[in-house]
């Protein structure tokens, strides 16, 4: 292999002086010193890309070469490399542009780079994308869509142009490989010639930075978009108008991804209308993006109206299928067998699936987790299911284990993560989120890196040198910001859980406000029980939780043993998941020795305190944060304190209708009266609740 | 004298099985039992309803005989009595009325009966209702007015004569004996033929209680109901109009008390439209009224928009006039030079005005104090007042001792309260205004009363053997009950000054909620200052408060020494009148060794706090409270703990901004953002600030 030799001068004159509102992300401009470059000679807008990365950003010795090697190595897999202080190798072009960046960011955060090899835990990295073509974003809080507005919607302008390649740049900063544009609900407008056009300027943006595109598609496109009679996958009309939709869109996108599938679930259309399967469904897809390399993921979020426990159905629907779907295709399975919840065990069909593909799916937006209101830095969610063991092929087969292809043999592995990227200035709404972008890019690279090294990368590459009046030494900024806001980050998840959805309690916010706030009462007449959340919590005046024992919808038996029985036993059954799996006596003795009401309160108190902490703590980080940012997120944790409070004082005064127990003297008082509450959950919305008529 | 024998057996058959919705106020019906009531013989209303309470109340030795003694005695002053266990002795009817509700009341609450004499504190103990022809009610926040109302508003009922009855014994069994039925901002319309028949009918229903009748009057009302072209009060056609009225209202009323004259204040016509000053106007309306025996009561809340320190102005415009009163009228005067506000030092009139008859007015109705939401037991806010030393003719010139004629000869005393009634089945909307209520006339009846043993005796009356299930002794009530309760009273007035106005701040609420919670940014452009909270904050870079100094707007030169030292001097002027005397630099050095800013903090915090233990006081005694009351005492404790946290945030971060010193992590941080909140008191009021869209 020839090499050319690069040398560029690049002189440190971007300053800090540039306002920190958040756009560059990760990625804030520095001073760098002059490198020089030797990569292959060869056309490559991925390399030049890398080049370019190196030359802008190097802060290693001043007059270094680094040496940009591809080469075939087996030690080496997907898109991983090999890192020395010399030199990046790789298989693939991204692979060296992924080394470029960890050795970037190794000299940014100062971490010691030792020689060795880094592969990804998945082949496929991915963003899902919940927009819609008019540019709103479904669950989506930073915003309208980055690509698509409701405007002359295919005009690509250099704006547009310049923030696809800043977003790309983004993820492939994080190793995240492949996105998908359009939300699950998909509109079949997508796949019209017009779209398409625009699908290709938007891969064209994302293509020097190696993210691949995919689409979702609705189901019956052939139908809405073809004007066929059926959108039957077995019906040769039908596959016939598929093969051609793929031939135009890889003609446009020739790298294509792929296409992701909601069918048969939650009202959309799906193969089950015409009597078919899921498998029937994917691999109809499967087979027509096959000549092209291309993926199809298949949702597996399916529940019907009628069933007694929603929880149990993706496993039912999906385990006997266990084996049918090509090869190609990748059964996609959010993290927890209800939808996304602050707290649920792992979905049971992971591991459950041995012959199938199988990805999780996480929601990086916050549906659940406070909207861009409250601070959630979500890896350790993602990092808890990822390592629990699943004992589908004896202990150690975790979640991870049994997706990445280390437990079972697939053929393809990935892992998406719905995005919360939107058009505010800093892309997620909450300076904050913008951590859970990161982490998800960096567990999805390797799933068992800890949430607290990610958290510390993320705030450094994020936070230092961005105050006015810089720290005093690196110590004093490590002791007085660091260590503090990665606790802050680390603890932030469980203390929604606690003021909100505590032991194992799960869907009961409120569906007036989009998911936000409490609404344990939710239930107009009429609505479908299992969109209710008293469905879910089964208060009443006998006890609290759901039981799925196996003496009740016996859920725990999806299990695999020894969970089953931990689980559907209360004295084994891990408080954090108590509700889930039990219906239980309000008095019931819990392993602190509280009842399980007073334990409740607590964990609804506990959570409260908590936030009021991290505002300390936030506080007391003031003159480490540029006043831009440090305002917003005091801000933010203002309201989310107002918020924890209104979900602590909704949920105890709720259950306390049934529990007829008092509020322990330790927990703080209410703030609110529960009318008050009920009534600011009913739209349209109403006065505040503290201040009554 | 001759008396004759009555003997009455009334069995004991009142129960405790009536709903406790508040409406029997103190005077809950309980079980009694027989006696012997020997009174004058004499056909008079009033003997006969101290007969009929003691038949209905009796609680002593069952067969007991009671006398009733009209008899002139010089020890008796005014209303007063002397009692024993066996008689009640009086000078006029109305002191044997009140020896008798005496009587009871030492029964019910197992107070010791000494023989001895009681006078009351003030001739005159009278409530002003604010109360509108067309049944509204000024600061009202217990529903409509018990005397007028919009529809059929001419026709009077069974049931209104039932309620005024009810109103009537309600203050007569407290010593009130005065009502002065209709808002001081008058309207002509109330001396109407129409609204006098009214009148009548009220008075009539009044009159068996001791409760005389006034009215308050327009002063332009012989242009606007009499049709003259002028109200100037040297003008012969007005005197002669004023003259026939009255003359009108007595043949109707003929034990009328007099008028209540808001005049030349606050946009309401009065003599100086004339060029006359306020004594001429009221010795007009008091030279009109003599001949019946009648008072005017003319009040000295006056001040006008251009002057530089609204607090002086009363005292600037009625101390000239000292002296030119005639000695029936008196001149009422509001506990603080400002309105009303949770703390103000005593108006400087007290102790000046030393040839004029002067009256303390005070707000029963908690327009500052929280509406009907708040609990705020009044009482040590008033004997703050009454106690307070003017020093005027010597040390011991109490403001009670200036205004009861102890100080000073005055041919009348007078206290007035502005009534917290109306409509709502329990009188005051918040259960524990009753006791504002029931204070105002113990206070008014002897002015050195402590509030303690008035909360105490209205707890006993009001609570005791309300419970589904009673107290299983007298002392476990008094410890679990109307010990912690009591204090909980005593401090709830403390609580509200801490969390909204501490240290001296005053006027600081919104103006949009009806002076219902934190304003102190509120000043709509054009408005006046005076009207707007920043006019009397002060706050600003340079520090907070309203510099009242010798070198400021010299208000303390009003009072006289050693006041006008001390209170000048920071070092000496206590803590609590800080921020009214004087603007101080946000780290002036408080006695506590911190900074005001983080003294101020501390302040607000410590209400928060404290309201939440009124919470837990309140929760810990629902045994001994009937589930009525004690829920609807509980909720409106939650709703004033999130408005407590309301006023903490809004007021610590408005000043915030001044101070730029970050809060004392000792206190708990913002659940709110000063936008949210000021665009919560922005009008038409949008959704609640702790979710933000």
């Amino acid at each position: 292999m020839k090499n050319i030799l690069l040398s560029f001068c690049f002189l440190g004159t971007v300053s800090g002086l540039r306002a920190e509102d958040g756009h560059q992300l990760w990625l804030r401009p520095h001073a760098a010193t002059p490198v020089t470059v030797v990569a292959p000679a060869k056309n490559s807008v991925l390399l030049a890309t890398a080049r370019q990365e190196l030359q802008q950003g190097w802060q290693g010795r001043a007059g270094a070469t680094v040496t940009l090697a591809l080469k075939k190595d087996k030690a080496i897999r997907y898109d991983g490399f090999r890192l020395s202080t010399q030199s990046v190798q790789a298989n693939t072009e991204r692979g060296i542009l992924y080394g470029v960046y960890e050795l970037l960011r190794r000299q940014q955060t100062g971490q010691a780079l030792a020689d060795g090899i880094s592969n990804p835990s998945y082949e496929h990295r991915l963003l899902n994308h919940w927009d819609n073509p008019d540019g709103s974003v479904e669950r989506g809080y930073a915003g309208q869509s980055i690509f698509w507005r409701k405007d002359s919607a295919l005009v690509v302008t250099k704006r547009d142009q310049k923030l696809w390649q800043e977003y790309a740049r983004a993820n492939a900063s994080i190793g995240i490989n492949g996105s998908v544009l359009n939300n699950v609900n998909a509109s079949p407008l997508i796949l019209s010639a017009e779209y398409l056009g625009r699908v290709k300027a938007i891969a064209d943006a994302l293509r020097p930075y190696g993210v691949k595109t995919y689409l979702s598609v609705k189901f019956s496109s052939p139908v809405l978009l073809g004007g066929l009679k059926t959108a039957d996958p077995l019906d040769p009309a039908v596959i016939k108008w598929w093969q051609s939709k793929a031939k135009e869109i890889y003609q446009q996108v020739p790298d294509f991804g792929g296409f992701l599938v909601k069918a048969s679930s939650e009202g959309q259309p799906g193969p089950q209308d015409y009597g078919r399967t899921h498998a029937d469904g994917a691999n109809m897809l499967a087979d027509v993006v096959r000549p092209y390399g291309g993926l199809v993921m298949w949702r597996a979020f399916v529940y019907s109206p009628s069933d007694k426990d929603r929880a149990k159905q993706a496993y039912n629907e999906f385990v006997p299928l266990d084996g049918k779907f090509r090869d190609n295709v990748i059964v996609q399975v959010k993290n927890g067998p209800v939808d996304f919840q602050p707290r649920e065990p792992f979905s049971p069909l992971f591991g459950a699936l041995k012959k199938t593909a199988v990805m999780p799916e996480f929601q990086i937006t916050q549906e659940y987790l406070g909207h861009e209101i409250d601070l959630a830095y979500l890896a350790p969610m993602w990092e808890e299911c990822l390592q629990s063991d699943t004992y589908q092929a004896g202990p150690g087969s975790t979640v991870a284990r049994c997706t990445d292809g280390s437990v079972y043999r697939q053929a393809h592995s990935a892992m998406a993560g719905v995005s919360n990227v939107g058009l505010d200035t800093n892309w997620t709404g909450h300076d904050f989120a913008q951590a859970n972008w990161y982490a998800f890019g960096r567990l999805a690279w390797n799933s068992s890196t800890k949430s607290a090294q990610i958290a510390e990368e993320w705030l450094k590459l994020t936070f230092q040198n961005a105050a006015a009046q810089p720290a005093a030494s690196a110590a004093d900024w490590n002791a007085k910001f660091l260590t503090p806001v990665t606790q802050l980050m680390l603890a932030s998840r469980e203390a929604i859980v606690d003021y909100s959805m505590p032991m194992g309690l799960h869907h009961i916010m409120s569906a007036t406000h989009g998911h936000y706030g409490p609404g344990p009462w939710w239930g107009p007449p009429g609505m479908r029980a299992d969109w209710t959340p008293p469905y879910y919590h089964q208060a009443a005046a006998n006890g609290v939780g759901f039981d799925r024992t196996k003496t009740g919808s016996d859920a725990v038996s999806q299990y695999h043993e020894p969970l089953a029985s931990q689980f559907n036993d209360p004295a084994t059954c891990p408080d954090q998941y108590l509700l889930w799996f039990h219906h239980l006596p309000w008095d019931f003795k819990m392993k602190s020795g509280r009842t399980l009401w007073d334990e409740l309160a607590l964990h609804y108190d506990r959570g409260v305190q908590q936030v009021r902490q991290f505002q300390r703590t936030w506080d007391q980080a003031q003159p480490y944060v540029d006043a831009e940012r440090f305002g917003a997120v005091q801000n933010k944790l203002r309201t989310q304190s107002g918020n924890a409070v209104m979900w602590k004082d909704a949920c105890l005064l709720y259950f306390q209708q049934f529990s007829r127990m008092p509020i322990p003297a330790a927990v703080e008082p209410p703030m609110h009266t529960l009318e008050a509450l009920i009534i600011y959950d009913t739209p349209p919305r109403p006065p505040r609740p503290a201040r009554q008529p």
